[in-house]
């Protein structure tokens, strides 16, 4: 009820057990069935050491804070996605992603297309472009069941070790919009990506288009 | 010319020096002035340790990545700001800031509301809400000179110590799109944000508003 009208918004901490108790004029045993149904029922989460919160309803990948992918955040969380695979081939690339990926201009890379959905719908549209100097043969990998980071670190052995985010939002074109079941102009989330080895060699880009509605990026974030 | 060509797109690492020398048949004198040259003019900069890259044409905070705001975010990067307040005021919050912020419903707190500008034009719209019992008076600040995180660490002396934000796409509504001189429904980067002290008590929220063409949120990340 008090989730459902708002007075406990997502990420909202609870108080501790006996002073809901008292507020609710239940005992302690009632109270903590209670919470633990909402727990069952995912509308409420436990953190160890934080405290009981109101869980959000759109998704929320802490994609911002540390360098894991979108498939290892909802692995994570328990979220069960699939992936379509719309493209995998062997592309040249447009210039400013070639001076990125730091391959001379003409070199052929990896594009892997990938619509990404949730039981809520699509929820991201992945556009990767990969150095198959760094991953030769890569283009034979069927990545409806593989992640792109386990395959360069499984199968590559390659030291992925940082990356450059940036975050915007966008009008959906034509195919975001389509892709994600937005109407076109919609506003997105755009996420663009350099991922770079330990030895500071560039291994991968990317366009990702979020769905907003659907996925928030998060992050916690400490002062010093 | 390669930069206004997209050859090296923002964020591109040149090559070595006797690379590049050698790449444009030049000196390494002659090739060290030109790289000055475009270092003083900001097209190129030079970080210590990693190297020299083309400088963004957008601006770009990384405040995806460390509690820092777009003010310190701005001044590390000596990037020039206005702040213009539109209301600094006592209101009675919405209930769900009136929650995430641990608040008896009815409660008044600050509302703040300001504009920041670079000599672009506006990059960011601001809402703040902070509890007043843990900084009485804090609405007789001047906020044009002043900045939130620093009147509340400095004046009162709070320990700010965490923050979850959140990030999504959204069409701006007539308020945003006035202040931010966008069209009504064009794409805005949005920023919610509820902000922790070193004890866990709940001490501003906000909702914050990015003009996305202008300023673009960026995130270094690490893999481990």
């Amino acid at each position: 009820m008090r989730i459902a009208s708002g007075e406990w918004p997502a990420h909202y901490r609870l108080k501790s057990e006996p002073e809901l108790a008292q507020e609710f004029g239940v005992s302690r045993g009632t109270l903590r069935r209670a919470l633990t149904t909402l727990i069952e029922e995912g509308l409420l989460r436990q953190v160890r050491g934080r405290g009981t919160f109101v869980t959000s309803t759109t998704i929320e990948p802490a994609i911002a804070q540390k360098l894991s992918t979108l498939s290892e955040d909802f692995a994570s969380q328990g979220i069960v996605t699939t992936t379509s695979v719309r493209e995998c081939s062997l592309i040249v690339p447009p210039r400013p992603v070639a001076a990125l990926l730091d391959v001379t201009p003409g070199t052929s890379v990896l594009r892997l297309v990938r619509v990404r959905r949730t039981d809520q719908g699509p929820v991201a549209l992945l556009f990767n472009f990969v150095r198959t100097d760094l991953a030769p043969g890569i283009e034979g990998v069927d990545f409806t069941s593989s992640s792109l980071f386990g395959v360069l670190e499984g199968t590559y052995g390659l030291k992925i070790a940082t990356a450059r985010r940036t975050f915007g939002a966008e009008a959906a074109g034509p195919d975001v919009a389509a892709a994600l079941e937005l109407d076109e102009g919609a506003p997105v989330q755009y996420l663009q990506q350099v991922t770079y080895l330990a030895d500071d060699r560039p291994v991968e880009y990317s366009d990702v288009w979020i769905h907003s509605g659907r996925l928030r990026v998060t992050s916690l974030l400490l002062r010093r």
